[in-house]
């Protein structure tokens, strides 16, 4: 489990006076990009140095209570790693623990030069494991 | 169906060269955006001078190709109405016909005053109907 | 002069109910990718094919009306090239013709390669000469 | 003098491989919101409980470096008010402590019901004195 959190600002919100659907999956991306530098594979090393992608395949969310401005959330993020691909999964709460929404984004891993599937990387795996276990 | 078309602009593309996956939410928006003003219930109406909210529940996408700058993407979306909730859906088209992504929206219809699931007002019903038969 | 339009959808309001000032900045470099593309100088052709850049290295903005949901703008653009940058300005009119916005994009001409700032390209200070007269 | 901070995250990029230009003004305003927040002016207590609003009508940005994914940027703000208006200035550093952009935005202060100018409130004025000196 990684936590993370973040605070809704006006551009985040529309004039319905909640939050924008699509940008939980921003915030979401944003959890994800912290959890992967914690964990030593932050996302600008891996387009500038690695032999593989992690691009995103399917997203889906759950939305259960507007949250609006100046709302603090608090992120739950927990990677489960398959062969060539993983499923990363968010339980936003906000201030008072309610579960706010609950996002999921799959991810496969490609071969940088072919776009072609690949196993996902020993090392990388591993340390997917030893936070979420 | 309701057709619609979206170019991809700098803004919607990342350092990774293509779409940022969030965006195709966003792009999916406008779409059903413009597909309620053709039947009469423009989403900044609803805002002002309806006694409705359509909040989404749940979103999703799947991506097929990625697309970069420049992509001309057109945007097939259906409505399937039921009581109180509809879902719509997007199909995204490159220049060359092939399916990039396959998104999906559910919205509920909700009292604008007390948030309480209703029934989808009748016209707004008949109106779903009348585009998608 | 050039003239394009745009709708104000959701995404570009908040919560103040109008919409966000950052997002007129993303409307208008929708219009100036339009533009480069209506005299052949495609934003996606550059980046892929040229062996410069024209990156922004000023950007200004004056709000004189709030623009809210569904509203209906015209931009009107125009460029000034100099010898190695050149000046895109924009008027942001509402469905009335009254003057709501008015921004500004300095761009200057850079080697891919190098960074370095280097003349414009003669048949793109051409295309900008012809279009603008 | 204000600090804060910010991460260049995926969405911030655009396919030239730096910060898309308007998201140095969305960065900007999370900073201004955090300002605010500071001085007991959270900008949600604004829009819900006060009788004056702080709109946006001039912003402009200077760019001196691409900065691109991953990006540590320290971001110091200051506030000069004046009458009934005031402006803030941000400068972006990077992690060696070199300028990569300088922002400004003006906001005028007008009430709530009738959009008039008005003077700032005392209180208000106070507060970014202090913080200021």
């Amino acid at each position: 489990m990684f936590e993370t959190n973040a605070t809704i600002e006006l551009h985040h919100t529309d004039a319905a006076g909640a939050v924008f659907f699509a940008d939980y999956f921003v915030i979401a991306h944003s959890a994800y990009e912290r959890y992967m530098e914690s964990i030593g594979f932050a996302l600008d090393q891996i387009l500038t140095s690695s032999a593989f992608r992690l691009p995103i395949v399917h997203a889906e969310a759950d939305y259960r209570r507007p949250v609006s401005l100046g709302g603090q959330l608090s992120i739950l993020l927990r990677v489960d790693p398959g062969n060539s691909a993983f499923t990363a999964s968010y339980d936003f709460k906000d201030a008072r623990g309610e579960v706010v929404a609950i996002l999921k984004t799959v991810h496969v891993c490609v071969d940088k030069k072919t776009g072609e599937k690949r196993p996902l990387p020993q090392d990388l795996r591993e340390a997917f494991l030893e936070i979420t276990s």
